[in-house]
């Protein structure tokens, strides 16, 4: 690893927003993932009824997107991007308990999109978070990662 | 739980931003905590020197201040609030790897800031991020959840 | 009506941001209306199935609830706001035919929501818009105004 | 129509911002009317001198184009957009009475700008009624909706 | 000066947005200035009709009003606050030759608008110089300062 | 001078958006500077350990590159750009005494990044006072300029 260094720090140690002008310009997609988990019983209110599941889904999947679109704004040294699209969707899972959170985010640019689709699904977690907290106190957001990557120098997944 | 219901979701089961007209103004704390999970190579990098720990923290730690800032743009049915205190603050943690982040946030006001506090640290943890993994694929961000929370009628912590 | 002048235009012509340092803090309400009106066959994709009703209004009236949030920041001489309460709701109306949009707003301060309220129609028909224009070249939104307004001194409705 | 659906809304009923990585990339355009209602005095106010038309319209104009650039944080399924050109003019009319507003914005992409243009005529209406409403109650929008577009598949006006 | 140190630094070395919760709420307000000199043709472009003055300066006073609504936004360490006034002013003067600016900010609230004004006042210059760049390649921004102060513990002006 | 205009204001004396659809797309870059000036005891506790230098730097850079991506939502006429590059630095200077602020942005686009660069090194310049201001209140910000633009058509520095 010695040959590696962190691409937003230059030789003085100071923070900028890496040059990627002479990139490529190629199609770019990102897909990331994480979970909410809850009680049971909270589970439970937001199928049963109590809070229509199509309020609380909807309402976080829709924040999620949006937040994609403001990712430059949140992480500094993010270039801002013309995203060509954004998908995302949440999942009730009574084994976790709680909600899968899928993101995909694609561009045609200079530089890939995963903080997007980082950004996406952390905002659609604390989405959840907000409509649920006046039921459960343990919520927690967990496993916010990458899971695939292409069209850059380094695909996976 | 039978009692229980969902403040942000009405009878119809639409989403609404819930009237906080008539609760008290009371101030307000809510602490959030939050880990960035990376490989020991990469925190070594940070320590090191290649990525002085001060741009990569520092960075994340104000972009989470930043962000707290934010919450009610992000948060389909957070209310819009004067803020009076943010601090956030990251420390590396070779047992995990990573880095533990922690968000205090206080407000003067008719509701609670945890919205605020959790939104700090996941955008600090997205801000790490991003400025690692041009050295590390596998980060994953874990345990984003509210530790403590006063002033209103439900508090812990 | 020659006692009354704009309260944005000085003497001297200029906008500015009027000065409610002195007014009285009260609670206040305002409530607008506004109407999207399409072609029966959209209301119908919307009732019938091929685009879920609650994917298309739930998007709608999520986006009214944040863009009341936005306000001071499209409107150059509105005071920034906390505001208490934000709801919105869209009804179809095949007498239209179209949607019939709501918004009621409410703050505890120094100057009147309607711009909240009528923002949050507004960016409501232009999101059901968005989202129906694929199928339907007609539309256009109708009739957005003021019907109540509360804790000020002048109120109606 | 029965071909036709809507393309914010997937198979499965959720709203997603659609993928437009394969359109081709074509110089758009789009232009938007609207109009704001209101009394004659109101009118004779702007224009006689009172409230100088200068303050009144130059700053419901540029609210207006500065609101073309926020569309797609307004518009949950919209794509952020580079835009080449927004212009926005503002004409008294005695015979409605209010005033006319025309919207026409520009990009070179992959995707239209109804929605920057329907965005712009309705920020500017609203701005007009922020600088009108203490001599007026009785305002209203009306009338806002796209009458051209090329660029795209469907171009018309 | 040994007594002083910097609000926005703890003793750790780490930035954080200041607590104000127990400061007292007063009414605060601030005052700032500062110019764009320009070259003597420049200035005579905007009297003299080529760029009618109204367009130029208008654009600049708004953009400016709107700026001090997003100080909180800009700066990091900034607590949001609701403004009750904003207004400002743009002087042409032939003797820099160039633009005088004046900013006024007030507030009800627990910290000083000093922020608010300047940035007011650094947009609206930054404005002009956009309008007036096609034709002048020598502006520059100058003297941007805090020349009253009120309502906090050290005023002054 | 008599054959210049300015591409902001129409022939009608209003302002628009100008439209840059049919120019190049070439590589820009533009880089601006500035200054604070401050007491010779500000710079002093900012060297000398009261107020760790990083801490008061490290914030105010970060800021500056931020706002750049910010430029076109603060300036009305400024056209929306993706940016491939932004780098700010801040020297202190005890012969001011004060700090030197550089901005160096970079597009690949129609137009040129020159409000983007001068926008950060403002920003900068009032994160610097809004971090210094309780030790200080003499600040100003000074000379802020453009020095060098290239990659459209009147290239220089």
């Amino acid at each position: 690893m010695t040959e590696k260094s962190l691409s937003h720090v230059g030789h003085d140690g100071r923070a900028h927003m890496v040059d990627v002008g002479d990139k490529a310009v190629t199609q770019r997609v990102a897909k990331a993932v994480g979970r909410l988990v809850c009680l049971p019983e909270t589970l439970a209110i937001v199928r049963d009824g109590k809070a229509p599941k199509g309020a609380v889904v909807a309402t976080a999947e829709i924040a999620g997107i949006m937040a994609a679109k403001k990712t430059a704004e949140l992480i500094p040294l993010c270039h801002p991007l013309s995203l060509s699209k954004v998908s995302l969707t949440i999942e009730a899972d009574e084994t976790l308990p709680g909600f899968h959170i899928v993101a995909e985010v694609k561009t045609t640019g200079q530089t890939g999109v995963e903080m997007e689709a980082l950004t996406a699904v952390s905002v659609a977690g604390l989405t959840l978070y907000d409509m649920l907290k006046a039921v459960d106190k343990t919520m927690r957001i967990e496993g916010v990662e990458v899971v695939a990557k292409r069209g850059g120098k380094a695909d996976f997944g």
